[in-house]
């Protein structure tokens, strides 16, 4: 390697900018950011940099060689991503929502123009989960992958469970320290954790699933009864990103909130940290821990998928085009803690069997076995009730 | 990639049987043990392969287009790995020490050939440290690298605090389950996390560094006395190797006992696990965790450098030839926990300034600071006087 990058880059909010000071401090002699594409080209920056609002002005010009896109919108992200791809020109993203969508056609695109699209920093910012499962643990010992993926809804839940701060007092700092995303349902409903499994599990196990396919709910309907059952139990309440190899080639993928115990290794991943276990057969389990967001932590994971592109690195998806297939199933059971308003509220899960059952003025609630497909099946219905979910394992 | 591995084995140790047992397990279709190299040809070992004591059966060998070293003789080793390159088939080791002496060499020597040398399962078992130092953190933001890199020690060291257990029968229990060097002296000593902590610190910060300049401190004078000390103040003993980049392009390393306070990463990384810590600017501190020692942990780690091998991966040393140069120093200066017997012990030892000192009919200690330079110094010395000492940062 001896180029040099020639960075467009796509966007200067929290994580370009992220990128922009990273870039500064450790004076790279390997890349520069030549221009950078902006919505609203009248915004004061406060820093010096050539800023443009017309794509054409980075697509034209021949002395940039990879392009960075870091902005919010997923779709205006795909046409770019795709439109550098197309022209042959390298790209980095950390759209984890336009791949979540997009991931099936831009892999196929990388490969009919054999240029890369390399986005470690989609998912965990920087932990480097992708380039992990993509290189490390590439063989068919893979197990599970689970973990904490949302720093901000994290940061949330870290104070309510250990300051017993109010939620909306949580989630206004978490944005004033700017780690939530700018439309907070992405984080504290599980959205940004669902699109992160979806990138992971097409690395892990080579299976790419739409987003409506999977079961994703999310903490916003928790209140104080859910924190003292938590309490009572000896457990925090974690949002939670699941993806597990079942029985005979298939795997089970879920977003909830989840009951952990003291003796797991996520009930320690506290504020806005992720953290990761990759869980395989013989090396037992491995864990990864980080910030995984903040935009020099992310502008720093940025910078890591640039120096893979200077030394011509590119996925693989070793799993997508090996010889094991899996598929995507929901015929799964677990046990669930529901905590619920109405008879008709309970009515709606269709319970294998149930284990507890408490009945207060105030406050009801059971436990019990159900089926990620009958949650699948009422998922978008249960938004709107007055009830709040979470998986609550035996151990 | 389309070709098959076929693999000449050098070993049937506790490691070489894990990855036999992982390679069946899997049924890999990429890579197959042709033939297996052991030094007594006798010894019955239960499986159906075919067994040599020759090594001109492996390297006479045509089809053998992988060599995979899994002996515990270090010099053996390295005449082995040298044979491999210089006749250009890739090599997988799992040396440490071999590695620790040999690294310059046989870096300069896969240059010369084009033939890679592959050693991610060398340090810290599964973990991939190795890798993604390489890979991963190779920008200039990495700060320092620390971490309970060998399992055996660690194991003796917990059930040591956690459950009273005498030194004499950690160490045996260790040895029995298979995580002990058939050298135990290796791991107490501190020189099994030594080997690791050199091979990390050439992918880490591109500097090699003799074994034999490094303050190198294990646990095997620990008592009774130490771990009350420990104890009082809240902090566990663990063995640290340390590699941390100081003021101007200088870094320092060392492997010592060291006195962990509650907060750190590294203080719940119990029994036979090892735990790594990242730290960098931006992305703060990386923490990775999982089994560092064990047949079959290993023997999966070495399947990962033997599917690196299969997509033709090999290590770039992009710090060793980047333009940042670091140089090692001993000039720094921490504060110490020193227990010892006679004041000839204790006059040893260059204190700078002592913040502490408890002196009793059967105990003393002293709390001070001491430079790095004096303790190497005396490094031989202390191995043979009664006395203990240990790390003792402030926070």
């Amino acid at each position: 390697m001896s180029k040099q990058l020639a960075v467009g880059l796509f966007g200067f909010g929290n994580v370009g900018r992220g990128l922009f000071d990273v870039l500064n401090k450790i004076e790279s002699r390997d890349a520069y950011i030549k221009r950078i594409c902006v919505r609203d080209i009248n915004k004061p920056r406060g820093v010096e940099a050539d800023f443009t609002d017309n794509p054409d002005d980075i697509f034209n010009d021949p002395e940039i060689n990879l392009i960075v896109e870091l902005i919010d919108d997923a779709e205006a992200a795909y046409h770019i991503i795709k439109r550098a791809l197309t022209n042959g020109i390298p790209a980095v993203s950390g759209n984890k929502k336009m791949l979540a969508y997009h991931i099936g056609e831009l892999i196929e695109l990388q490969r009919k123009t054999s240029t890369p699209l390399l986005y470690d920093a989609s998912a965990c910012g920087s932990i480097p989960v992708i380039r992990n499962l993509e290189e490390y643990y590439d063989n068919d010992l893979l197990i599970s992958v689970k973990g904490i993926l949302n720093g901000s809804s994290n940061f949330i839940l870290s104070k309510i469970f250990n300051e017993k701060m109010s939620y909306d007092k949580a989630l206004r700092m978490a944005q004033d320290l700017g780690f939530a995303e700018s439309n907070p349902s992405l984080d504290i409903d599980g959205y940004d954790s669902l699109f992160k499994l979806i990138i992971i599990t097409v690395h892990a196990f080579g299976c790419y699933v739409e987003p409506e396919r999977i079961f994703t709910y999310g903490i916003s309907s928790m209140n104080d009864a859910d924190i003292r059952f938590a309490n009572e139990k000896g457990r925090r309440i974690k949002l939670v990103a699941h993806v597990e190899k079942i029985a005979d080639g298939k795997i089970m993928m879920s977003v909830m909130p989840q009951l952990i115990s003291r003796e797991k290794y996520i009930y320690s991943v506290e504020d806005e940290f992720n953290g990761v276990v990759i869980k395989g057969e013989f090396y037992d389990k491995q864990f990864m821990f980080g910030r995984g967001a903040g935009g020099h932590p992310t502008g720093s994971a940025v910078l890591s998928d640039m120096t893979a592109c200077l030394y011509d690195y590119r996925y693989e998806y070793k799993r997508l085009f090996g010889h094991s297939k899996v598929e995507y199933t929901t015929d799964v059971t677990f046990r669930i803690y529901l905590r619920y308003s109405t008879d008709a509220d309970l009515a709606l899960f269709r319970f294998e069997r149930i284990h507890e059952r408490y009945d207060s003025d105030d406050n009801r609630y059971v436990v019990g076995d159900i089926s990620l497909e009958s949650l699948r099946a009422v998922n978008e219905e249960i938004r709107h009730r007055h009830v709040f979910l979470a998986a609550y394992p035996k151990d």
